[in-house]
């Protein structure tokens, strides 16, 4: 269990290894909607995603083992992983499956990571890395199921808390639940925190109609960064107890999303960090009238060239 | 002549008109400088760019004849003044050449403007526009050196004075000198105001060395956005009042430090946008040891396809 007091110790341990990531208020009106939003823009996060806020609250807890860190991903953990133990200053070994990209590979090897290609799948890769934790006594950085990760991931919300007056509802992408296990820990009791997940990924979702979590098949345009095969039992736990719905979104309407965020706010989010505006696009989620929402563009690894030059409004 | 009580009151008469748009402050590390450093993310702005401050601040000065609004420009200046008209109700009629491309006629055409293409190149769109303008009485918007666009583009001087509690130094890009006049006017005995300018589009370079206003021959890569043929009377008179320096950057240096934006920040900025932090980049402006420097970036109506996946830092 993870609560508000481990969120605040991890704001102050990691404190300005990361940045404070701008929010913008714009009207609904641009992108279709009624009221006013906010975006918090944490795609300019270091790494591009909002990873490296956990992956340094584990990494700093206590003294590192000479065998440094270890992490399976070739994602957005795998690059925050390796960034992280770049700045301080400890050996990284990043495990991915042989398929991953070869761009992947190369942004995690100019982190200075040793990439481990293994296995024609994640879960592969994983095991492979588990493996060489016993050998080596490296630290393992869990992509979402770890305390001091979710714990972390939870600064984006007080820090969102310090930026905005007031703030009814945040609309947060769900893969594992690192990030919305840390936003819903600390705002418990406080905004109402809302799930959204693709329809092809829907680990909380699906978790939530079973009473526990649950497998998942995963599928889908966005399995690149939200795709967890079930979500975690940090996340879901905090989310049963602070009453976090999930609400879900068609891959298309992730398509749309991402495009508007370009075209109307020149913002270059990859598919999962539209995803949770696509809730308020297709009416997933209706705010009340007033209601002042929150929605966090989480990442931004993307390859914009299919974004186009910009449609005007 | 413009002064802060300009800028205040179009502050106050365009109000949420426009965004206010995000401030984020990073280690100079991040981009291979010393200190820290804010960039001031005005390419997310309505339109992609800062132009709408003028815009509206010049539509809105009263009564709006029936004929609407007039502006010579394919580009920034251009979508910002359709997007003003499209927002006041007023028609808007735009002239390009005939060689503009077809994505710019089409952005025009879906803010709701009639674009009329005339002449092989922009000096005989103005002309055209000159001469439609005396037939139809529309009030003509010019894109820079009219004193309620350069007071305009000072808000957002005031608006980044209110976000930060201390400059230093505010870097802005220069093409006809409407943003830079603006935020010279708004801090004229604060922080320090330094031009950048393409080498090869050194509008207010030459002049400053001229000790006036001077054609130049416009060329290189962001021209685009930045190519103006000679600085704005207003803006000379008040860089030359407020003793605004100008400083040179290379083509090659804007591709940098645009490559540079998206690979470390996720800011996908044109060229014009990547402009004032080339000065950093280069050594064109040099900090002092504690300086707290704010770079503007201006607009990001560019096509990111050569932009690419994100490197890793």
């Amino acid at each position: 269990m993870v609560d508000r007091n481990d969120v605040e110790a991890a704001a102050k341990l990691v404190g300005e290894r990361v940045r404070r990531t701008p929010v913008i208020t714009v009207r609904g009106r641009d992108l279709g909607l009624p009221g006013e939003l906010s975006l918090k823009l944490e795609l300019h996060q270091h790494t591009g995603s909002f990873k490296p806020r956990g992956a340094f609250n584990r990494l700093l807890q206590g003294a590192l083992p000479g065998a440094g860190v270890l992490a399976a991903s070739g994602g957005n953990h795998g690059l925050a992983v390796a960034y992280a133990a770049r700045e301080l200053g400890v050996p990284a070994e990043i495990f991915v499956p042989v398929t991953a990209s070869p761009v992947k590979v190369q942004r995690l090897s100019r982190l200075g990571a040793q990439v481990r290609q293994v296995g024609e799948h994640y879960a592969d890769a994983l095991e492979a890395s588990s493996r060489r934790a016993e050998e080596t006594g490296a630290l393992v950085v869990h992509a979402y199921d770890q305390p001091e990760v979710v714990a972390g991931q939870g600064t984006l919300a007080r820090e969102l808390e310090q930026q905005l007056d007031r703030i009814d509802t945040v609309l947060v992408a769900v893969g594992g639940g690192g990030l919305i296990g840390g936003i819903a820990t600390w705002f418990d009791g406080g905004p109402r925190v809302v799930a959204v997940e693709p329809a092809r990924i829907p680990t909380l979702h699906a978790g939530l109609a079973a009473g526990r979590p649950v497998d998942i098949e995963v599928g889908g345009i966005a399995a690149d960064s939200l795709g967890a095969r079930r979500i975690g039992g940090l996340a879901f736990d905090v989310a049963t107890r602070t009453g976090v719905r999930s609400v879900l979104v068609g891959d298309d309407d992730l398509i749309r999303a991402r495009q508007l965020l370009w075209s109307e706010l020149r913002v270059a989010a990859e598919l999962g960090g539209a995803t949770a505006l696509a809730a308020l696009l297709t009416g997933a989620y209706v705010p009340q009238s007033g209601e002042r929402v929150v929605v966090v563009v989480c990442g931004g690894n993307t390859d914009p060239s299919d974004l186009g030059p910009p449609r005007a409004h």
